[in-house]
């Protein structure tokens, strides 16, 4: 289903390319020296909290909605796009030393670029997808989950489908965008190489396509604010 | 690298097989039938906060250490093995009408036993993944986690790697067996009928297994437990 991938060598219409965000956010120059960023006041007050650095709380800040949890050495933020995610999806591996790669500022503009160009190249359909490395709540280990989506409809709504005895299926949104992301991931060593992995024989939905769809709307998310005291047992 | 299977057709050694849950819960008996179910107390108490059916709610409690999340129409258990899940991973769908299908009480060890049996009948060592379905907190859709794993090291620990430009990597466990069992969504549909995929091609780490490096401590857990008021912006 996956293979090793260089550009989009080898892919035909109905494939879908995964590629991580980092060469598209080096592409779009969302890549910043920290010794060029000069804390704030408030990125001071979150780097004496964190430990972490000040011109990275600076532009975790401004990459950011808000900050979800604080702890020494740990910062999840709400980005602008909706992501809660470490530092706010801001990464200092595979960049030169002293800079830091920001997420791109519209990464389902992103994926449509690349999308409309593959799309061109190849002569018909084909779907994008662009991840990031993200941690999870109550499991360790990272996962690729999607950030951009182009092409085709990331999120699968299963609902009114039937399983096999025949019984209603219900709450069955398959998150396909994020699936393939995960799997990505196999393929796409941390220590980098591997930019993208075209996906061949999965059906997809054609879409423009969205990462919207595979965000939780926040006042329907039982983790992201505190304050909910569960009954005890 | 993944292909629909019927049993180990097609596996060689090396090879993960991903398998969901039920056929696994089913054969070990973990199929209950509601009416058989006499609600105490606290199932009655949890069923008249969240409209679930008590008889449910009764095993929901049985089958968790605590309850995580409730909410009309959601129940978020930590079960005793430590998955945090809706209705403590507790499915109707694929049974017959009213009965559920419960998780297996030691996944890991029906993961062993899967694994023994295709490594003796392949004449070399396999990997095996069994998976349930999860929401996530943030994100919308449902994905395959890992929820028993044998054979290999479902999380790999790629601390102390470097990466291309040869800075040290930091905080890069990536979760494998996670990785794999979102893969295996993308063919294995809810409505059911394809309840395991072979996976080919993937280095993996020889280990005995064991899906608990997969589990966050809960104390060091920053959206299990509620009360962690950020700080505003």
């Amino acid at each position: 289903m996956l293979a090793g991938l260089a550009g989009a060598q080898g892919m035909g219409p109905g494939d879908v390319l995964v590629m991580a965000h980092k060469p598209v956010s080096k592409a779009e120059g969302r890549v910043v020296a920290l010794a060029d960023v000069r804390p704030g006041p408030a990125a001071r007050e979150l780097a004496e909290r964190t430990g972490e650095d000040p011109a990275l709380c600076e532009l975790i800040l401004a990459e950011s909605r808000r900050i979800v949890r604080q702890r020494r050495g740990t910062v999840i933020a709400e980005t602008h796009h909706g992501f809660v995610c470490a530092n706010a999806g801001i990464d200092a591996s595979n960049v030169d030393p002293g800079a830091v790669v920001l997420l791109p500022v519209d990464p389902d503009a992103s994926a449509r670029r690349i999308q409309a160009r593959l799309a061109a190249a190849l002569g018909g359909r084909v779907g994008v997808v662009v991840t990031d490395t993200h941690g999870r709540a109550f499991r360790r280990g990272l996962v690729n989950v999607a950030i951009g989506v182009a092409g085709f409809a990331g999120l699968v709504d299963l609902r009114g489908g039937r399983d096999r005895g025949g019984r209603l299926l219900v709450a069955t949104d398959e998150a396909l965008a994020d699936e393939l992301a995960a799997a990505s991931g196999v393929l796409m060593p941390k220590a980098g190489g591997t930019p993208a992995v075209a996906v061949s024989g999965v059906a997809t939905l054609p879409s423009p396509g969205g990462v919207g769809v595979l965000l939780r709307d926040p006042a329907h998310d039982l983790f992201r604010d505190p304050g909910d005291p569960a009954s005890p047992r």
